[in-house]
């Protein structure tokens, strides 16, 4: 595993450092904003995207100049979908990543506009640079990840959530809820990933997206059980909240054992789709079982 | 103008058109959702940036279902932004295209959701279909309309607009504010029209863009002047609001004879980048007379 952590490290670095190059300067007008969006994105997070994609694109044989790219619209979406789901309109949270939200470090017009900022600038990442040899993968690419955002992706399964809180969700909507708010943009980062290289053939680019979908829910199935077990410190976000919120969880559906045994199931799942793979699917299942083992 | 009258009737009903289909259904889960998406959207608006998007593709000669794809993105963005700004974090408004604000009709957490999702649909629109014929154009449309759309386009305007509040703007800044604001959606309305056809030549792209810079400011000189002659019935929005809140406009700082005298000038501007590009750029100059003489 300390070959594992060592790509893990070396791939956060080059996103890190392409995010800090592809975001406006903290000092452009209206700085204010700037340093908002700015502040919303950099030092903090796993990067989970962005690992993702860079494992995938292992399997393409992609460049990591334009996995570093794809990595930063992956994160530049995710960064402010985080930054408008703790609006006080929203999950009225005070902390993420360990630091104040945006709306309570600078004010809700700020997080508002910030917000809206980096998902313009996702689209501005993958449209400037060349990311592809064909520019209609390029298009494609752009295509999945809006999709993947949308009302029928992240942004949809939002809505689902806010609209079920107080309500009794089974265990197929709870399913569907997550299959859009974390799953979508989950799968759209393995596709991403693999697109910046050589097309796989059809039956591989299948398998890959199956991965990718037992990986989103994987995610979540853990998210929850943090959620459950973990105090705020270590999480770095309010502990506790969902359960609090009269939120449906896999965890108040399963039981915290249920949930475990749902988590690695779905983990064995991830691991049998990549087996035909072959040996250049190494990094995706060493980050499946990342993603499972995690403590925050 | 007649001719002019008709021409313009049929856009706005091609983008109308387009737009309810490119939109999710509003049965779609989550109906909240794509419920206030559709009446965010449908039946309102004058579709300015549609139309320049339209009279530009007249110079280039480029197919109308090309120019309803890229006048459904373009309004798309401008609706969003008229969704987030109506709430209680920015300008905190109630009426819109005479109709309640989507923040008032749904409630908050719902509108910025649905502006979130309309941003969002807007690159999809753009990457799902094809709109120029090398998609290296496509991939340059998707740039333009994120980078006049981001932090360094309208949200960035928005963000000076918002710092600006009780502070006084001098003309160059009330000018800068206004070309980020509106002019660079405009402008980008301008630029994607014509990128649908056959691509024009540096001088011919350069006039076509001066004539675009001209109509942004036109656009927002008549804006303040209507804000301060009309009144809120003609206006479908709150009249008098900028004055009230003691936002800097164009008659404040120029006077009403002023500012009229300013989008006369601006009005002759565009009309002259517009006069080598002779008979095909008619909608172009008669779509200035339009934006400057309008009464709402």
């Amino acid at each position: 595993m300390s070959d594992f952590n060592d790509w893990m490290r070396t791939v956060q670095a080059q996103v890190e450092t392409a995010l800090a190059a592809e975001l406006p300067a903290a000092g452009h007008l209206p700085a204010r904003l700037h340093d908002a969006m700015r502040y919303a994105v950099l030092d903090g997070g796993k990067r989970v995207r962005p690992l993702l994609a860079f494992a995938a694109g292992e399997l393409t044989g992609a460049a990591p100049e334009r996995l570093a790219l794809a990595g930063v619209a992956l994160e530049l979406i995710h960064a402010y979908s985080l930054v408008h789901d703790d609006m006080p309109a929203m999950d009225n949270d005070v902390l993420r990543r360990g630091k104040p939200t945006v709306h309570v470090q600078y004010d809700e017009a700020t997080a508002l506009l910030a917000g809206d900022a980096l998902q313009t600038a996702a689209f501005e990442v993958l449209s400037r640079h060349v990311l592809a040899d064909d520019p209609r993968t390029q298009l494609r690419m752009i295509q999945q990840l809006a999709q993947a955002a949308g009302s029928r992706g992240m942004c949809g399964g939002q809505g689902v959530d806010l609209y079920s809180v107080g309500h009794q969700l089974n265990l197929p909507a709870l399913e569907m809820m997550h299959i859009l708010k974390t799953g979508a943009l989950i799968r759209a980062s393995v596709a991403l990933g693999a697109l910046c290289g050589t097309p796989l053939g059809a039956d591989d680019a299948a398998r890959l997206d199956h991965f990718a979908k037992c990986m989103g829910l994987a995610f979540q199935v853990v998210d929850d059980i943090l959620d459950e077990e973990a105090d705020t410190a270590t999480l770095g976000k309010t502990a506790g909240k969902d359960a609090a919120n009269n939120k449906p969880t896999y965890v108040a559906l399963l039981g915290l054992k249920g949930a475990r045994d749902k988590a690695a199931e779905l983990q064995a799942e991830a691991h049998a789709a990549l087996a035909p793979l072959g040996a250049r699917a190494r990094r995706l299942a060493e980050l499946a079982d990342y993603i499972v083992a995690r403590r925050h």
